[in-house]
Formats: C-alpha cells, structure tokens, sequence
C-alpha cells in the first residue's frame, strides 16, 4: 500500500528541478510577473507556466489578484517545514564536521611534535 | 534547453517520498539491513530495494561493504547542503513569524482598551 501524496512530498519534488529552484531565487528578491519570470530563461511560456503551477500547487508561490498583471510571490510556510524535517538530522552532519574537526585537530598536534618550537624567550617586566 | 540533471534536484527528487523519508528516519537510529528496512512496510523485496537505490543515488545512504549483511547507514551530506540552499530563504518565513507576533501584539493591545482595568491602588510603603 502506497502512502497517499503528502504536503512535504509535493514540496520536496516541486524543489527537485533547477529551473524551479531558480524561480524561487528571483522571487526571494521581489514579486514578478510571469514574463519577467520567464526572461533569464531559454523556454517557452507555456514551460514556464507549468512550472509555476508546480510551485503554485506545493504552495510555494502566490498569484496576486491584479486583473492583468498577476504578480507573483514567494510563500514560504512549506520552506520552513522542510526546515523542520531537516532539522531531526542536523546533528548527523554537525556531529561528521566535529569529527572532521577533532581529526585536523590530532593531526596538528602530532605535526607540531615534529617541528621544532622556538625557544621561550625571558621577558623583562 | 534543459538545465542538466544536479546533485541537488536528485536529493530532493529522493526526499519526495514518504516511505524513502520513512527510511531515512529509521536509519537515523542506527544502520540497518535491507529485511530490516523492509518490515514496518507493506511492500515487496524489490519494491524496497528500488527506494534505496534512489537512496543510494542520492548519496542519502552508503551500503555496508559486509559480505552477506550490508548494513545501510545514513549518509548527511547532501541533508546539509539542503540545508545550506534552504537558509536563503531564511528570513522569509521568519518575518511572517514577526509579522504575525506584530499582529497579535497589536490585537491584545486594543482587546485590553476594552477590557475594564482594575483600579489601581494606592500602596502604603
């Protein structure tokens, strides 16, 4: 038995394509109109428009309701719970970059063993 | 023109689906085997297996190199570089958090004009 479609999962496959990744990276710097969406890349409007209704469905854009113009925004509630997914895993990462870290850190120390320190000088008070 | 297939679209491509999550969340645990992975799911043998190459593709998890065994493990890195592509769009959803907090300070401030104050009284020090 399959799990029915979940918000998370639509969110996760509507991040999962570069081209929607780069529309959510123009509309972090302010809302857009689906031509000024459409610009920067070599596709159709209909290719365009397909894609943000991708990102319209996981909930990760709005249309404004101006008649023509029908601006688009960033919606980030479902970016926050991939953030809060993510966050049960954190410490597996953070605990492989501490391990990274103690390994340079014993690797210095058995370096420095080999170099020759310079002698501490006296100092006058 | 298609942008080419990223590293990045594949680990969301592979965290859109609640039994690889389901997978992942068991692996955060501690390794397991494939029959072990298999249990809590109605699902076949290759059914399972087919999840974990996607998995495995996605450098989600490393397989064992134990002969009969091989134990999965889960593998971080490509959760962190989520995470890092996600801490651009940070600050959207904590400013509708402090839009919202803004609200309903806001709200309590003109529910309390309402609501009778008791008098205050004088103290004797």
């Amino acid at each position: 038995m399959t799990p029915a479609r979940d918000p998370l999962s639509d969110t996760f496959q509507a991040l999962a394509d570069p081209t929607r990744r780069a529309i959510l990276a123009r509309l972090a710097e302010g809302k857009a109109s689906v031509t000024e969406l459409a610009e920067p890349f070599d596709m159709s409007g209909p290719a365009i428009s397909k894609h943000l209704k991708v990102l319209e469905r996981a909930g990760l854009i709005e249309r404004g309701r101006e008649a023509q113009w029908r601006p688009c925004s960033l919606a980030p509630a479902p970016l926050k719970d991939v953030a809060d997914w993510l966050d049960h895993y954190r410490r597996f990462w953070e605990a492989s970059f501490d391990r990274l870290e103690t390994y340079l850190e014993d690797l210095q120390k058995k370096e420095s063993k080999h170099v020759r320190k310079p002698k501490p000088r006296g100092r006058k008070g």
